[in-house]
């Protein structure tokens, strides 16, 4: 019993009943709600719609019995989508066998991966990424998004290796763009715009309750897709008037197929699913978070890695498309008043009910609705604010945004993201390549020493206090070279140079050497050489080197003990 | 006139007689002493002997005109000699005319980077390399020179694409040692090693001065040469007894020839050419500035890479074989008691005279005792202390040198240095990745905060102060968002937690954004968020972000400040 119930996971284990009710509730309304996204992001995906649906039962069970948040819903999310798409349209036709075959590939190789991070509690290899590089990413993206979904708004045919031919295509399309498609399409993008932006503030100030309120705006794009199925079914608009629909929708449940990827697919596969599993890493633990903080709950990065990595292993035996944990998805679960994942589970249970039952009804949806509901839920990913606060807060980061949504939209996602990486990396080696160094003095009548340039402070004659805001290490210790040298320069006759260590977190093993040779060469001039308020896990490491032993100087514990014994000196020299 | 005397290097403009003598003296002593290693460093570099001694002429004039050390000499080396050998050997066929002009490109090409390097101020790009890196390879390349020579040692030939097939030859060979050879090899290399060992001490236990002393030992190894060419000349050893010599040694100048290298030929060397810049770069500089602190002088790195830049220049047109700032040349530079550059100028014009009249002499001088010159020369450069030293300093040094040596031996010199870069690079992050935090508290009656676990000190209840001792980036966040959640869950009902921001020299945009999160969660609990001696530079960045305005707490200017006032508060709580 005991063991048995420890199988279950705790939320279910406690699980209070008068939870239930909002949970089942909850349930069956995400359902309804996420069918036509299911559908949209199964299309964006290059993949045939109702594998859409299929990735929203079994998967979403999975995560619901190993994730740790209690609202985050999975299923197919618009980046794995696009990413899918971008990653495999190379490498087959999107629609065949073969391409299905791959998408499941790709899906299993990512849960894959996403398990063993899980296991082995590799959760902060998501550190690799800063946020302006997944801002960047994801912004990038979501034009890619939109880009992709363009045609379908016009009734045209256009497609590209890359941004700019899909740019090219798309205008010269543009003069065959169908009129009862855009009329769909582009009234459709203005309700659901509308809605986004006005309805909910309005709402509210007709005293609805903003969560009600929000609950609303959800609950539009079903509208809008009832409609527009509606007036294609009126007016015959898909069988005389040309306008796309998401056609055969296959029903019934598809059979569990277990399979393992062939080396060679792995091989071409590998890298793709790697920054899968970084971004599906990322999302997931940022959101589960937000979410959690938001309910005052706490999330286990690694328990989200078992549940998203498990969700895509059963997506690739049980559809076989990548799934994530999605912001609209979850956004419409808490909106609906989800208390825990029953209600993700209800909500894959009665997903099942569409798929086996409901499915034809789908048939005559218009893609054009669709691929209008697709620009508005990616549209706000476009995240420019986030640009322009990494831009203001340091240009670097402003840089990395760039580079990163600039790979994306030119040379791809993985280029993208892998431009991402190296520029936050090099950022970090050139700004510790040149440290901030001051010379300090004391503040009268305290113990606080400060720059000489920012306050009016005391100094000794022939005694120079110098801070060295850095960590040092081979990269940066020309630059300190070069300053300490430009320091004893300007100051004639140096009889003490102080090196206030309080901000020198480590020392590698140059920086001894060079700090031993630095020593030497001042003992010639003389000038003495001493440390103060060296930290304690660097002056562990420094008591076993050279340096220690051979210092000209002493080492004090406080700059201030150090400005206290000089001063005498000093005087007492005057004198 | 003044227009005219500014071409001149200062050291020329402003030159004083009485260091005329030593200058010539040391200039012709030098001459005679680098003739042998000259010979040697080009058979090593698998080009004529002759070309080691054109290089030693207008090259050397070059650097003495433009490089900044007095008494730097630069020629044929030991490392530049054994990377050319290594890059070029699966090019061409050593010693074949498409060798020769393959050589004279790499030369040329290197050079040009350092010349653009010094031109541009790049002299700080020699910082890619740490210490231990550096001396792991040059430990490794001795490892690989002192095999290379093995052979001329047992008069055999056994070559190898890699190390170990060097190894396995030698060993094959081992039976058909030449007895004649490594009679006059071994004896040599015995000689030449008690010399460098015993010979300086007892010399000065006799009363010798240690410089006079150390003259002497640099003066065996031609005296050596001599003994052996004149065995062989008395035996006739090279005619009937099979012991190899240099052979004919071409007389005359070389013509000078301008050249430009083909894109093709660009393209195969540009990765050598850097690294052999880089190494370049390095060596010269650190010996340039050892050298120059023995005597009290300053070096200009930037000047440096000029001179060394020009240097390959000229030797490319002149010869053809890359030079560097030689160890062995410099000191016996010094210890012949050169002044000035003019003693290079001196050795290089005498050099002339060698080249033109006295090369013949040279024909029958044995391999086997240039071998053994080349093995005490380069045994010294195996520098297992400084392996030792970084290891015992910190194990994640100890690795970067061995992972270089080991590179070089295994996958040969690009390549181990490149594992070197990628070694320090990747240390260097992952300390970044784990800092060092700490819970501090007051030592009692004084100002100073230190590790409650380290020492006894005063702490207030429901107040944590915690220190972090590492710029705030991407790659540290979520470490010290685990250690301060651990440190709020260890301690109840904490009211205030200050973050004490001494060591903090740096923040992303990503530590703002995880901080302001942060800062929204805490005041959920409710814990307020304060800051303490926030370093001028982060806080100039911080007040221009959103967690400046929304800090739920204050921002103290030291640690005490804040104990002071949340002291008081929490004791008002209490009464």
């Amino acid at each position: 019993m005991a063991l048995s119930s420890s199988f279950l996971p705790a939320w279910l284990r406690n699980y209070r009943r008068e939870k239930l009710g909002a949970d089942l509730a909850a349930g069956l309304i995400v359902t309804v709600l996420v069918v036509p996204q299911s559908l949209a992001y199964a299309l964006l995906a290059g993949l045939p719609p109702q594998v859409g649906l299929y990735v929203s039962i079994f998967p979403v069970i999975a995560y619901a019995l190993l994730g740790s948040s209690m609202v985050q819903a999975v299923g197919p999310v618009a980046i794995t989508a696009i990413m899918t798409y971008a990653v495999l349209s190379p490498l087959a036709a999107p629609g065949s066998a073969a391409y299905i075959a791959l998408a499941a590939a790709l899906s299993l190789i990512s849960g894959a991966m996403l398990l063993l991070c899980g296991a082995i509690r590799l959760g902060y290899l998501a550190q690799l990424l800063s946020r302006p590089v997944i801002s960047g990413f994801i912004s990038g993206s979501a034009v890619l998004i939109i880009l992709s979904q363009t045609k379908h708004l016009l009734g045209v045919s256009a497609t590209g290796d890359n941004t700019w031919q899909v740019l090219a295509a798309l205008l010269n399309q543009l003069p065959l763009s169908q009129v009862p498609t855009v009329a769909i399409g582009l009234s459709a993008l203005l309700t659901l715009a509308l809605v986004r932006t006005g309805l909910a503030g309005s709402l509210t100030r007709l005293g609805v309750s903003s969560a009600r309120a929000a609950f609303v705006v959800r609950l539009m794009p079903v509208l809008v897709v009832l409609l527009g199925t509606l007036a294609v079914i009126a007016g015959d608009l898909d069988r005389h008037h040309g306008v796309a629909v998401v056609g055969s929708v296959v029903e019934g449940l598809p059979a569990f197929a277990f399979f393992l990827p062939a080396y060679d697919t792995c091989k071409a596969l590998i890298v793709a699913a790697s920054v899968m599993t970084l971004i599906g890493m990322v999302q997931n633990i940022t959101m589960a978070q937000a979410l959690a903080i938001k309910r005052r709950e706490r999330v286990d990065a690694n328990a989200e890695l078992l549940g998203l990595g498990a969700a895509n292993v059963v997506a690739a035996f049980y559809g076989g498309m990548p799934v994530g944990g999605g912001l609209s998805r979850s956004a419409v679960n808490v909106a609906a008043g989800a208390q825990t994942p029953l209600a993700s589970i209800v909500s894959a249970l009665s997903m099942i009910a569409v798929v086996a039952g409901a499915a034809h009804w789908l048939a005559r949806l218009p893609l054009a609705v669709l691929a209008a509901s697709i620009i508005v839920a990616a549209y706000p990913m476009i995240d420019l604010r986030a640009l322009r606060e990494a831009w203001d807060y340091d240009h670097a980061d402003g840089l990395a945004w760039l580079g990163t949504a600039g790979g994306v939209l030119i040379f791809g996602l993985e280029i993208g993201i892998g431009l991402g990486v190296v520029l936050s990396m090099g950022t970090l080696l050139l700004r510790a390549s040149t440290p901030h160094i001051a010379v300090i003095g004391r503040i009268p009548g305290s113990e606080h020493f400060r720059n000489v340039e920012r306050h009016d402070v005391e100094t000794i004659p022939g005694v120079v206090f110098v801070r060295i805001d850095e960590s040092l290490f081979f990269g940066n210790l020309g630059a300190v070279e070069l300053r300490l040298n430009q320091e004893l320069e300007n100051s004639t006759e140096t009889s003490d140079l102080v090196l206030v260590m309080s901000a020198v977190n480590r020392m590698d093993a140059t920086a001894v050497e060079v700090f031993a040779e630095l020593n030497r060469e001042l003992a010639e001039r003389p000038t003495r050489l001493h440390l103060a308020e060296v930290k304690g896990p660097v002056q562990d490491r420094l008591m076993h080197s050279p340096l220690w032993a051979s210092l000209s100087g002493e080492v004090f514990l406080s700059a201030n003990a150090a400005f206290e014994k000089l001063g005498r000196q000093a005087s007492r020299v005057l004198a």
